[in-house]
């Protein structure tokens, strides 16, 4: 460790992740070398922030503000340096670290000599059809502040809403999942928009759902044993939140959601919090994995790669009693940092190892406003109002800073005080080319719509249908790779047929805004579009496509 | 105004905008029909909240939280209807609005007896070429967040900026007009950045460069008069604005503002409070304008048409002396909601008109933390702190609602205590298609930068620059109606040239995963993308257009 003139050469560690494992490692380090300035440490995370998880799910209902659960990391590390971007690729063997480009279209690499994997997992939607497409996820900051605007937004839509069919699907909400997460989030939910509803004199409060889609047979079990998982399914219910136990979520589309036993539950809010993929780039690595998560040792190491460590939701780390693993919570995470930093320390200044060893305080979790479970020392359970007392009191003790402390404080004070805020902040429409799924008898749009985009097949059969004298007629069967919807955007006319799903569909979509910016600057483009029609399959080259 | 059966018959009140105008004529009306059930009121508005703009530069500089300054608008009203959407169209003769549509793609019909037009001007970036791209908007809640965030990305940015150029860009923040709002908001970016900067150890404070240009000799010369503009032009450059006065915006581009005596200031971040345009609904309708605003009586009524009300920005609105007409401010946008409110009962239950009649109280802006300026009763004038915590009192006084007052109080108090956030929150990449600006010499991508884009020229033309053995050569000329930057989004490599501008250029771009979603599922297109290039205009159909 030391340059052939006595002075230490200077050592780089690189944390990739800003969660609760990498902020502590970097801590933890600044602490251990205070006076080291050949010790350099730098952090990599796509945000500028870190998020206080398990408060998230207070954002979807406003009781705290919108930044209130997230801190600078800049004012939680005094020396580390820190890089806001996305990662893109880790080279193990030349012990490098490409970052994705910033304002310039240029990567840039940084070298390290000791590298900490924190990555922690990230939400895959993949694997059930029409999920990744029209399913709301719930993990990061933006989740939960586009959640809160959805959730808003239906509102609205469902006061002006003359069509039963979809008032009911907007003022319908479903989560599935009833793990920690899923379950609070469906409670806050359930809180707030029977709070919030009173403000929509057009909305009768008796008509919001609250769907919570589980597949055990009582919420929280797994995590909690049968008696607080019970006590937890009672509190939902009473709450008013629908549990449909026992089931999956086999589809969603943009209007519905559909179970493995066949229901079709209309609605236009689906938040999904069950499956949580490992991060690609632990997938990209060619070295040993369980489960999807790294392989360590019980100093936390990776086997093969010295001075390459992994800890947090990424990684499967062993516990003192045999074959047991780390469950993936924020107490364990920041104990594992501990032994991390430890051991870069022994590493770089010499000493010895620290083996991982906790056991974990207990489990705790809110089931909406006054009411929450917890389990202690693996051993005590309590639940009710002075468990939702000790599961604020706990966090808020947690939360990193003074000043985050002194602004959640004063949001709860204030959400005592003052009535909801119900603002729907809407910054920018989602853009660009968009993916959709529907399932079999679903409309995309109907004769008469206004036209607002243009639509390829991916996959399955569309039928074209038109509409005329009270009798309705076939007239057209498009099948992937075949387009449709360009010339009511073309010739701004309304839709002058109904497309209706002959089989399951996968389409692309692009906005009537883009669709028109792009044709009307590149002619030789609108003539392709106008020149394909007549050149696609025989099935869909009657002439009433020209009016689609 | 009364059915054959003796009852009176349902009156429908319209409310066309949200701002101080709508809302406060809504609510007069609400008070005055408050036992006259067969009088209906709805407000339409884009958003779902009114924004208490004279605060808004203080959620630029993060003094309140993002939601301080604006009150949900059913919070407000207590009767009045409200659709949250974007008005399509104003039919006068058939009294009729048409609303734009929401979740499904067909437009909503409102009738109305009465309708009042309160719906502002709108920020209008054409006629200064490269504003529309390359400017950020001051004026609305989503105005204020955006920018919000984008100064603190061009922080995190600059932190780990390595060529120079770039991040002198970065750290140097340009606002074009020096009225009020360009005052504020100059006052508190320059507040804010020179606070945050000391969190970001690899950014040197003293390279933060705020500037403000404005066409007179002194800011606020037009609103406030020579003393009070010299003590804010005076105070602004104490703080560390630099003033370019006397100098109007040319050009913007994507990494420059270009001001009219040429010089050209390299920038990321280009705010204008400048053009202000009359709403373009107000635009479509075919009556008397003058200087694209409503003309209306005294009344405020609008000539030839009876029961159809202007007021607010889009009015011009007469004052009791001749031959003046109303300011555009807060103070009398409520005044003439008054007088709306008073005529609207007028003509539902008989009795007298008002005439609108008001001098105005004053005129206030604040040039930053502790020091304001103030005009009273057209009479006395102060600045410096003493006005300052008047500016603040009177505008906390006047925030619509208590739950609001304790928000902002709050918030007031939070940021003495607890230093600022500085949390950049990323919700969405603004997607699909997008145009940009250029101009003369400018570089649109670099050979050997990452393929992030496919380009299409609207206007101008492009130099295609090959480097190769120090050498550097002009391959091709590309101009309007062609496109480049594909192939190496198609094939998945470096940019192989240097495109740089032969005269100033508008391009449309498609970023890289739109693209590739379009081409990859639409083999035709991709086909044309690839017949098209050979089938180009003689200039550009060199081989090295291939690999671009």
């Amino acid at each position: 460790m030391e340059s052939p003139s006595g002075e230490p050469s200077v050592q780089r560690v690189l944390i990739l992740g800003g969660g609760f494992a990498g902020i502590n490692v970097a801590q933890q380090l600044e602490k251990r070398f205070k006076r080291f300035r050949n010790v350099e440490i730098a952090v990599i995370n796509s945000e500028n922030y870190f998020v206080f998880q398990p408060l998230l799910a207070e954002v979807v209902s406003g009781n705290i503000g919108l930044l209130d659960t997230v801190s600078p990391i800049r004012r939680l590390l005094k020396r580390a340096r820190l890089y806001v971007r996305e990662i893109d690729s880790i080279d193990l063997n030349q012990r490098t670290v490409t970052l994705t480009p910033g304002f310039r279209p240029r990567p840039d690499i940084l070298h390290y000599d000791h590298l900490v994997l924190a990555l922690g997992n990230v939400t895959d939607f993949r694997g059930i059809p029409g999920l990744p497409e029209h399913a709301l996820p719930f993990k990061t900051l933006a989740d939960a502040v586009h959640l809160r605007n959805h959730l808003l937004h239906a509102l609205e839509e469902a006061s002006i809403e003359t069509d039963d069919d979809v008032r009911a699907g907007l003022l319908t909400f479903v989560v599935a999942g009833g793990g920690f997460s899923g379950v609070e989030v469906a409670a806050e939910m359930n809180d707030c928009l029977r709070r919030i509803a009173k403000q929509y004199r057009q909305i009768d409060p008796r008509a919001i759902r609250v769907i919570l889609v589980h597949n055990g047979d009582q919420v929280l079990h797994r995590e909690l044993g049968a008696g607080l998982s019970k006590y937890a399914t009672d509190v939902l219910r009473k709450k008013g939140v629908e549990l449909l136990l026992g089931r999956r979520l086999k589809t969603a589309t943009r209007d519905a959601a559909i179970l493995d036993d066949g229901q079709r539950i209309l609605t236009r809010t689906l938040v999904s919090t069950v499956p949580s993929s490992p991060n690609p780039l632990i997938d990209s690595l060619d070295i040993p994995k369980d489960r999807g998560r790294l392989v360590v040792d019980r100093f936390l190491e990776l086997s093969g790669h010295p001075q390459v460590w992994g800890l947090g939701d990424c990684a499967l780390v062993p516990m003192a009693s045999k074959g047991e693993f780390c469950p993936p919570t924020a107490q364990h995470a920041i104990r594992q940092a501990n032994t991390v930093a430890q051991n870069i320390a022994a590493s770089i200044m010499g000493g010895k190892r620290q083996a991982f060893n906790f056991k974990g305080l207990g489990k705790m979790g809110s089931v909406g406003h006054h009411s929450a479970v917890a389990e202690l020392f693996n051993r005590f359970r309590i639940s009710g109002f002075f468990a939702w007392i000790m599961w604020r009191t706990v966090y808020w003790s947690k939360l990193p800073g003074t000043a985050r402390k002194i602004r959640v404080g004063a949001a709860w004070f204030l959400d005592l005080v003052v009535p909801p805020d119900t603002v729907e902040l809407k910054l920018s429409q989602p853009g660009g080319v968009t993916q959709s799924h529907f399932e079999v008898g679903e409309i995309i749009f109907s004769q008469g719509d206004l036209g607002d985009a243009f639509y390829i097949i991916l996959e399955g059969e569309a039928e074209i249908i038109i509409e005329s004298g009270g009798a309705s007629q076939i007239v057209a069967v498009l099948s992937a790779g075949e387009y449709f919807g360009e010339l009511a955007l073309l010739n701004n006319k309304r839709r002058s047929a109904t497309v209706r799903c002959k089989t399951p569909m996968n389409v692309l979509s692009m906005r009537r805004a883009d669709f028109n910016a792009l044709t009307t600057n590149l002619p030789s483009l609108k003539q392709t579009f106008q020149q394909m029609k007549y050149s696609s399959s025989p099935r869909s080259s009657v002439p009433v496509k020209t009016d689609l």
